[in-house]
């Protein structure tokens, strides 16, 4: 089943945010408005906003209030974006070329600050307060999350729980900061929005654990980037963690990571880690997350909301790209 | 008089938010801790807080209260100093390198993203759901100002009214809201907020006229950085727009953009601008927008606050670096 018929019953709502999207990060400067445009239109999956709209039904749900949340939520993940872009050198995003190829890095920089700063800007429309908060921690962390991807950069002597801190503050908290705020937002008690949060969580560490899979197991026409980029740029993810306790494969990431040209080198490093165990390992780290996920889906009441967020959980699991 | 003998009154205070900006960037993250405390630890005039502070005196003034919004606007405006040094490819602030040269551009990037985060945390602390809309609307004005600067850097056919815009929104606007938060803060009626919004507004702009004339007519010394460093980065500023009426200078800095070697001619540019009346023209402007302030400030209930930011204004016409 594809991913967009686990919630048909949002698609109104959906189509609106998208117009919202739109709407938030226009502005009279024609520069500023492309970029962010260019950026909005290459697609992606939206699967913040989903989160957001599908924890607001565990409330009472008001698309005309809970959509501040969803744009919000997106626009944070769209400019933590443009800012990765700038730090891997990226060329590449969703089959286009990134706002620092298209343009610079100078204007990705401002542009991201800029859609950050629409992002705090569109939150403010809700009233809660906790809301405004629960969105500047998650942010903090995001931050934190990038910086430690910078130093952690190339470097073969980190850890598993090194690994899992960064996804933790990279992307899971943004999107346990989805479900939390959906609900919040619905005026969901402390007790639905809490769980909600750990369901994000722990779903968002299994998103990220996958995505990172992929960057070896498919295809570039799928990545819309080059298989291998992540190791490329000298980010470390779990499988190349677990392929590191092989010394003829640390070897080999030390050379690509000096090696003036890397064609060879990286097509060899892709072949081990696809023929090894470590890919099985790592769905099962992830697989590990999702049952957490479900878990906690148990304990929410039963409604159509979380019907699609179980579908979601295992569409996350499986998902080829 | 120095400007830190107007307001000795509020000594104590400005020593408690120093050491909750230090507090609040503050992270288990060596890197980040050492790269804002080095740009925390350069000093700055901590202007924003002063005029948060003694706003907060024309409401019920509670220093734990308001001085969420006073580490707020300093939070904010540090890190817009990160980003805009990137973009400059500025090594030089408040006389010590910056951290872009200290470490890079990636981190500065990262960096400035924390810091920004975190002046949004912190302004949640307070309340106010206004404040927070304040504050977010006005980074959406300033990131709107960066990439103007970015968009007009180098660009002789400029005029006044862009020049105008942009300084309202690179610093008058996050003056303002500095006076205008500090009020709603403390609980001041509309009223007096928007006075105080207006006075700050009037009061930024000629800040940021009296800056760019010092730029010209101050010394490396007292500047921390060399003098003409803003023509020498693009900016086209106050003195430099009246003095491109002449053909003969308008010569000057189109070689001076493409030589190799500025230093004669950036050397020819300064004495052109401190001998001719462009300063004298632009100090004019400068009064003007004082003058507004004084006006302004006359409106206001009459008390110790009252009399600092009338000192403080007077100052900032006069100041010499």
């Amino acid at each position: 089943m594809k991913l967009k018929m686990m919630y048909t019953f949002l698609n109104t709502d959906i189509a609106l945010i998208e117009k919202e999207l739109e709407q938030r990060i226009e502005t009279k400067e024609a520069l500023i408005t492309n970029a962010s445009l260019h950026l909005l239109q290459a697609g992606g999956k939206r699967i913040r906003p989903v989160f957001v709209l599908l924890a607001g039904k565990f409330g009472s749900y008001d698309v005309n209030q809970i959509k501040h949340v969803a744009v919000a939520l997106e626009l944070i993940h769209m400019a933590s974006l443009v800012h990765d872009d700038v730090i891997d050198d990226a060329d590449m995003r969703r089959g286009k070329p990134t706002i620092k190829a298209k343009w610079d890095n100078r204007i990705a920089m401002y542009t991201g600050d800029y859609i950050f700063a629409r992002a705090l800007e569109t939150i403010t429309k809700i009233e809660q307060v906790d809301a405004h908060k629960i969105l500047s921690d998650t942010m903090v962390e995001l931050t934190l999350g990038e910086i430690e991807q910078i130093k952690d950069k190339y470097d073969l002597n980190q850890d598993l729980r090194t690994y899992l801190r960064r996804i933790k503050r990279k992307t899971a908290l943004l999107i346990a900061a989805s479900c939390q705020l959906g609900a919040i937002a619905a005026g969901a008690p402390e007790s639905i929005h809490k769980k909600l949060f750990l369901f994000g969580y722990y779903v968002g560490m299994s998103f990220q654990i996958t995505d990172d899979i992929l960057d070896f197991t498919s295809s570039e026409e799928k990545l819309g980037k080059p298989v291998g980029s992540d190791l490329l740029q000298g980010n470390i993810t779990l499988p190349v963690l677990y392929a590191l306790e092989d010394p003829d494969f640390r070897l080999k990431v030390e050379r690509l990571f000096v090696a003036d040209n890397q064609t060879e080198l990286i097509s060899e490093i892709i072949t081990y880690i696809t023929s090894s165990d470590v890919i099985d390992r790592s769905v099962k780290v992830s697989e590990r997350y999702l049952e957490k996920a479900m878990m906690i889906l148990k304990e929410l009441p039963d409604n159509k909301a979380r019907k699609a967020l179980y579908q979601i959980a295992k569409y996350i699991g499986k998902r080829k790209f």
